[in-house]
């Protein structure tokens, strides 16, 4: 039982996603269809490629991620299926996969040529009901993907500003924020163990000191700062009970250092 | 394994659409449940009914597609049963239909008054779940809609504003907004070509010209705005990577003109 | 067919309940999982503990409704298993389920400590995803709730506001606002019945005086506030067409008073 899941930038209640359930259900009336979200902002490639790769490999292997976050449809982007560790992909070839393969390469990645397996006729504007959706829901049925068209070399990579690690000191920034105001940074819990660790540290963002790193939320005062390892494996800012974003007012490229201090 | 498609206007996260899957998973454990959307503006029964227009027929032939716009609830007002085409609809009769009754005439109309198939005792104000969702239920699980009530002629119809068709000239409304910011017209693409086809023509939205119909966003400027044939077959108005609504103060019903220049 | 339901302040489209969704179909490929809303406002116990009574009864028995709201994570709260009626409930202990409890014991309550049953390692601020889902996967594939830990006598209450009942007068307050903005009381059908009955009764809710309890709102001209029992059976106040928490200018705590004139 092959899961199919959905990120998009349609909105909340878009009946675009609504008509993609359907054309999966039309091939495959079976299928299971979660959704990751519809509330990427519009056209934002990078908030997406940040979604999938904190969400996707909860799921089951082989699981099916469709993502349509598409600016160029209509274009002559690609869209390909790429398998990624153990799980599956099919999105436009526009680098939203670029965080998942930072540390893992894609194989085999497909360029959907095939356009048997679409719907027909199809539309200039809607690939992700014409093409992904259909594609999807035969991969879930079983159809090899290599069908799907022809093997490719690489995908479209965007460029992620880097965390700056120099002695004593590591500099990176906020690249998602969470309906609580929970500010997700690009400086994970393997970078600060390779490097010096938790403990007396020092970590900043924007006008925001924080004094150490915590394990969790409820060890501090209501309304303090704090710093901490999240769910995810990175570090991220909070404000206990309230809202870090808000209180801090930070947003996502806000600059985040971690600092060891002299001894 | 017949689907059951939700669409209402109880707001996104609202706990109203959760007790209606519940009544419905209460008596068909194994039923299919898609949300087309729960977006729908308290009691916009002509927003619903394009909804159902451009969404529905996406979905598996005999999908059962629940309505719950219904600001009668409590007066007299039918709620129906009716297929139309290849779907099945049950709403409340007051125009969510009429727009998909207006190429294709619903047979049979079965206007719901046998009370065994409903949950007892039935509440004044929510229908979508002591009725519209126990017998959603029933019949994916096989129920005859002969059984439902008695046999109707026709369904309440809404006034739908025209589309004028001159020499050289159509006039129409915006109908709809996507969460970009398009802007669906009442125009379609049958209609255009039944005139004078695509090619050399002005397209008008208020104080916003365009000079041709286009094949799709990707072949324009950022920023420009664009006409083009959208997804469901409606002339569209887009701007390239911003939000038409916005860019030209459109709302629905926002007049849209088509020009055929002398040559 | 064991449901899942999910209960959450995650915000509509956060990634938090698809990761969620992704660990229990890893468990349980065949789980039928149903959002209840992820619209809690952030933190707001009360909100969802209203929700989960309203809700949860719809469901057919034996479901498991899991619940994250969750301010207290990483601290030594509870999460506990508890059936309540003929439904089952996964929360952190902090008073969700005390709306559910005023009138039924849970029995029993099993307190989680048996963390073969979790995903490894729990992260420290994610326990919806590394305790609960799991979890809930497991029940649903039948294994039996003792054997999540060890049994509890009690759950935590909240101090939910009395209704005041006095000769010829009843003083509750707003606990709820739907979509529409009708303003769901803490005054219900059974207290109005064994009291005074309907009829000949005031309802006075801020500035706005309602002159009788109305079966429902089709009867009255748009624009009139009503007063009548709603679907779950609670006294509700609404604007015919439009919304009474705006006409009002009411909120969750806003004073309701029933009275009966003096004849």
């Amino acid at each position: 039982m092959t899961t199919i899941t959905l990120t998009t930038d349609f909105g909340a209640g878009s009946p675009y996603a609504a008509a993609m359930k359907g054309v999966i259900l039309s091939i495959h009336p079976g299928a299971t269809i979660v959704d990751v979200t519809h509330n990427v902002p519009p056209q934002d490639i990078r908030y997406a490629a940040i979604v999938l790769e904190d969400v996707s490999n909860w799921f089951p292997p082989d699981t099916i991620h469709v993502v349509v976050v598409d600016p160029g449809v209509g274009t002559d982007r690609a869209i390909v299926f790429a398998r990624i560790g153990r799980q599956n992909y099919i999105a436009p070839d526009n680098g939203l996969l670029s965080r998942l393969t930072r540390r893992i390469c894609p194989e085999p990645v497909i360029r959907l040529t095939e356009s048997k397996y679409w719907l027909q006729p199809v539309s200039a504007t809607f690939h992700g009901r014409d093409i992904m959706a259909p594609v999807a829901a035969r991969l879930s049925m079983g159809l090899d993907p290599k069908c799907l068209g022809v093997a490719s070399k690489r995908l479209v990579s965007l460029e992620w500003p880097p965390v700056h690690v120099a002695s004593r000191r590591m500099e990176g920034s906020v690249i998602w924020i969470d309906s609580f105001g929970n500010l997700m940074t690009d400086i994970t819990a393997d970078m600060l163990t390779s490097n010096r660790g938790e403990g007396e540290v020092e970590v900043t963002c924007l006008d925001c000191k924080i004094g150490q790193i915590s394990r969790t939320y409820g060890e501090h005062e209501h309304g303090s700062a704090v710093a901490l390892i999240g769910s995810n494996g990175r570090l991220e800012i909070a404000v206990v009970g309230g809202n870090a974003a808000q209180t801090i007012d930070a947003r996502i490229g806000s600059p985040v250092v971690v600092r060891w201090p002299d001894r």
